[in-house]
């Protein structure tokens, strides 16, 4: 059972977004009093602030009426559901994806990072990785028993690109790397990879026959008109390609747990052979849910977007007025991520300090790469109002707290 | 990837309950005409005929109605639904389940199994599973990289006890097994493991420290007033046991995608850690249906029971008068497993023509262990004429092509 000792050890999920309930504050060392304020989670979107589609509980109740034939789907979805999802796919990237062999509906795109991962690695294969990038990212090669092949995203270098060292990524290539997984647009930084990027990660996963999986949860929500590229569009593209969204960021859908991977279909079929045994398959009646996705009311996903937008705004004026914080201005999706300067504590005490003080709840940057030590994210998809009120406890914690 | 290829080309799913569509019809050697009557699909329960808890809809409706706190629970579920989970599971089972440390709530029992056997099997482990079981074990076993010992069920041999041949087990064990897994009632021959069964397992189990994972999926739904026996609630048993159930059967809630797994501390840790990057939780919305389980109005179960009994009886007595038929009757559950008397077609041939000729879907008996090649299993969770003109359908085709 050693192996398994270990390969669980690694595994953490005390600091995820989300489980924040589980640290303990024992041996905090505190300074001044608490700073009163309406709590905010920033470690997801609050759905209670920006709402699922309107219509989606209608299209669940509908799924529920429909009884057997909805409860009861093939483990790679309803059928009727995947031909919508890929008529609205194929639109939306640009490309032509098969409803049969191309595409499979899971829970949540954490259900398709799971089967996309477990069908590409091997065990002892290498897999690059972006830093920072997704916190399970990591924590999924480690379980499949792969090799972490990191690659840097310098992405306080320019607003131009996402920052992606490309030479550094050939130079993995050519050490044999068989898989690269990235997110696109970036989590935790919000940046997207520009038109370059993204041809040069296609050219040399083709050239070096690496597969690759475009997480590309948040490519729905785009702010300043900014241009976003599918890699699954380009010309010249890798054989291996699995692209993955889902509901549950933009859309606040995360509650019915929905993803969708598309891609070769090869991998595809894999992916559907590991969801029969890793949980048969998405929530039957959640799927229903899909109907509502792409077929949101006029205008709907423009007000989220600049509702969204003017957030953003605010909180990063806020951050760029705090001499030492250093915050790259989101181009896309509802992610910050704040670098603080020099403090008294470790970013591991701020982050519970923020807590305990001002009943902000932020995540820890080493999930996202190890060497994030002093910064945090947030997931500013809130109230407007009260997250402007908690980072402003956040900045007066930063100045309570700053090494002198 | 030669590795994965391998280990791909064995996790097969044309077979699997509920995947029928995908088999083709070609080169059928058929013998006579279409029995024409109302399409029967016995793979899987029908919740058209035994719909699900009611109020469990409502459930859900409240559930989105909570917005964000229901939306993201802790990656092991709600704590107040574990909460209500493992006082009713510790009244079920006569044991004391800490709602915090000793319960996760996964998506489908499918869910909990996965993660259970990922927590438990290392590269090489030797995992004893019972022959015939549930079709997803074997695979678990070879996909986690895990040595398959197989262990005899010779369940038509007495209706005394479930036919488990414990001096193969303690063998099995002896060889330095690491996991035995086991369904009880056993699916898909639907016997329940008697007294001394379970009480010899649990007692081998800790001897040769052995850990279980025993999968109750079914242990509500018992005939004839038998006696079920929990393993969890034995006073000798092994330090690591984790116990799986879930709505999904009985209650018809399969739509919903949940399933509970409970046990040993450092295991239910490891099925936590393991979810994070899985799935991480199952559905939000989802789990606020679990305060209608074990919570049906008065004699809805009584009543439930009692329909499949009045099922179960007639079908029994259908297959009995069959020259050559061999079925043992059900204890517990929903299933049927039907040996044949030898036929002029081979059952993978005959699954299909009993799809085409008399559409009715059954579920082939190899996916249950490789020897069963002359049997097939039903869930006889479905509307009970119409089940009893479709077992009438199939037993005039094991008539048209019995060898003569």
């Amino acid at each position: 059972m050693d192996q398994l000792i270990e390969k669980f050890s690694m595994l953490g999920v005390d600091n995820a977004p989300g489980q924040e309930t589980l640290q303990d504050g024992e041996g905090l060392r505190l300074i001044g009093e608490k700073i009163p304020g309406r709590p905010v989670d920033f470690s997801h979107g609050d759905v209670n602030a920006f709402e699922p589609i309107p219509g989606s509980l209608d299209a669940f109740v509908e799924g529920v009426h429909l009884g057997g034939e909805q409860a009861y789907t093939e483990y790679k979805g309803r059928g009727n559901i995947r031909e919508w999802l890929s008529e609205k796919l194929s639109a939306f990237t640009n490309t032509t994806i098969s409803p049969d062999t191309q595409l499979i509906i899971t829970p949540g795109t954490q259900g398709a990072l799971f089967l996309a991962m477990g069908s590409l690695i091997g065990r002892g294969d290498k897999v690059a990785i972006v830093e920072p990038d997704y916190f399970a990212n990591r924590k999924l090669v480690q379980f499949f028993d792969g090799e972490i092949i990191p690659v840097v995203l310098d992405f306080l270098e320019s607003d131009k690109r996402a920052g992606l060292n490309l030479a550094e990524l050939e130079d993995a290539f050519k050490t044999g790397v068989k898989v690269f997984l990235f997110s696109n647009p970036n989590n935790p930084t919000g940046v997207i990879y520009s038109y370059d990027e993204i041809r040069s990660i296609a050219f040399l996963a083709k050239k070096y026959d690496v597969s690759v999986i475009a997480d590309q949860l948040y490519a729905r929500q785009i702010f300043d008109g900014r241009v976003y590229t599918h890699l699954c569009a380009q010309d010249t593209k890798p054989v291996n390609l699995i692209t993955i969204i889902g509901p549950s960021k933009t859309e606040s859908l995360s509650g019915y747990r929905l993803g969708v991977a598309f891609g070769s279909e090869n991998i595809i079929a894999r992916m559907e052979k590991l969801q029969a045994i890793v949980s048969l398959r998405a929530g039957g009646y959640s799927q229903a849910v899909l109907t509502s996705w792409f077929n949101e009311p006029e205008g709907w996903m423009e007000d989220r977007m600049s509702a969204h937008q003017r957030i953003r705004d605010d909180l990063v004026a806020l951050f760029h007025g705090v001499e030492g914080v250093k915050v790259r201005k989101t181009e896309a999706g509802s992610y910050l991520f704040v670098r603080v300067p020099e403090l008294r504590v470790t970013m591991r005490e701020f982050v519970k300090i923020l807590r305990f003080q001002a009943d902000v709840t932020v995540t820890i940057g080493t999930e996202f790469g190890p060497q994030f030590t002093n910064s945090f994210r947030i997931n500013f998809s809130q109230d407007h109002h009260f997250a402007l009120e908690a980072i402003n406890r956040t900045v007066q914690l930063i100045e309570r707290y700053r090494r002198e």
